[in-house]
């Protein structure tokens, strides 16, 4: 039981650390393939830990004689499960496998951005439900309504698994958190970039933040009127 | 008991529709001032109702003998209740009173954005930490763990509740459905835009996407580099 508590926890912990992992600016002079690798990773390692958990569920709970997934929290953490193992697969065979084209990654990239964060937000929620359980059914005498010291310290707890789910979501929504975008900018159509790449590369990492955000306004335009033409090309052979 | 559920219900639901009242194409053409007082009348209907339904909850709690605000979901329901009224708050003083300038309007809402939809995400997980205490506080006789209809039931709705949380989640975080901006971008520094402004609305309303959204483009463009400025102008003065 403490167990697969503590495997969900870690799980928890590696996730968010994937979903920040672009977002630390100290990580931008690493190239994109090392950073992929290192998502890629850590959340094939948050995956083994959840599915090790969940089987600790079922152990559990058939040694005990409980019934599984009548609650809402396994129904909804069995959906975050799925779902997330088909972020896991969608993200490789699209991002990571270099199968995909250009095209294709841009459009599905901001589909990817959304479902990791609303998987996250929904694993939170999962979180704080199996915690309710929990108090309710393991806190007896005293019993959880008379908020013996347990249940108020499990409450803040919970209490601060919501504060560093906002934050979590705080970082990866600020565009000036976001990685500066490399290849696909300079493959395609860079306007008013420039089109060599070396020079853009270097003024990435050279710490001015002046030029930092023009050239990023600028990749930004790029990348609209890249995926406007993808989006005709797409439809012009439907 | 019913009551404070149904007010709650029509204020969870009068929030999400605050969140879209910008997202709907439909709507551009009406004045910005006019969806700001939707946006922020539907809004206080929403806070009247969850206030009215706490009242509820503490006069069912007094008249039964049960303890006040022992559990997570009652903890984290008064935060979100809390958050919501602040929120509310600064909303009308910075973006309706017509005080507030220009600069610190635009620094300001992208936190109004964020902490608009980290409420709405909240209010979701304390429905779904609600809806587990009342299914394991009333489903007795059959109880809860042997999944009686009643169960399935509510654990599709709490499950429907998250899917709802991700469409309105979806909506508010595309691009595309973003109102297109106005005022701002016009009075301060339009790149590429007509400074004139009513040349600008009349391609906004005529229907043709390409136009939109290159002027978008550029406007975006405007705006970044207005905040740019202001953010520049406010450190010069500090």
């Amino acid at each position: 039981m403490e167990l697969r508590q503590d495997f969900m926890d870690v799980g928890i912990s590696l996730y968010w650390s994937t979903i920040i992992v672009y977002r630390l600016p100290w990580t931008w002079k690493c190239s994109k393939l090392l950073m992929k690798f290192i998502h890629a990773g850590l959340n094939t390692i948050a995956m083994i830990l959840a599915i090790v958990s969940m089987v600790a569920v079922f152990d559990y709970h058939n040694a005990r004689n409980i019934p599984n997934m009548y609650s809402l929290h396994s129904w909804i953490g069995l959906a975050a499960v799925i779902f997330y193992a088909l972020q896991l697969f969608f993200g490789f065979a699209v991002f990571l496998l270099p199968f995909a084209p250009v095209p294709l990654r841009a459009a599905l990239l901001p589909i990817h951005v959304y479902s990791g964060l609303t998987i996250f937000a929904t694993v939170i929620a999962t979180a704080l439900m199996g915690i309710t359980e929990k108090l309710i059914f393991s806190l007896k005498n005293p019993a959880y309504s008379t908020s013996p010291p347990e249940a108020v310290f499990v409450n803040c707890l919970g209490l601060l698994l919501i504060v560093f789910g906002a934050l979590v979501l705080w970082m990866a929504s600020r565009a000036h958190w976001k990685r500066p975008p490399e290849e696909n900018a300079k493959v395609l159509l860079p306007v008013g970039g420039t089109p060599e790449g070396t020079e853009e590369e270097s003024t990435m990492t050279d710490g001015n933040n002046a030029d930092k955000s023009d050239l990023r306004i600028n990749s930004e335009v790029a990348r609209k009127q890249n995926l406007k033409l993808d989006e005709a090309g797409q439809r012009s052979t439907m």
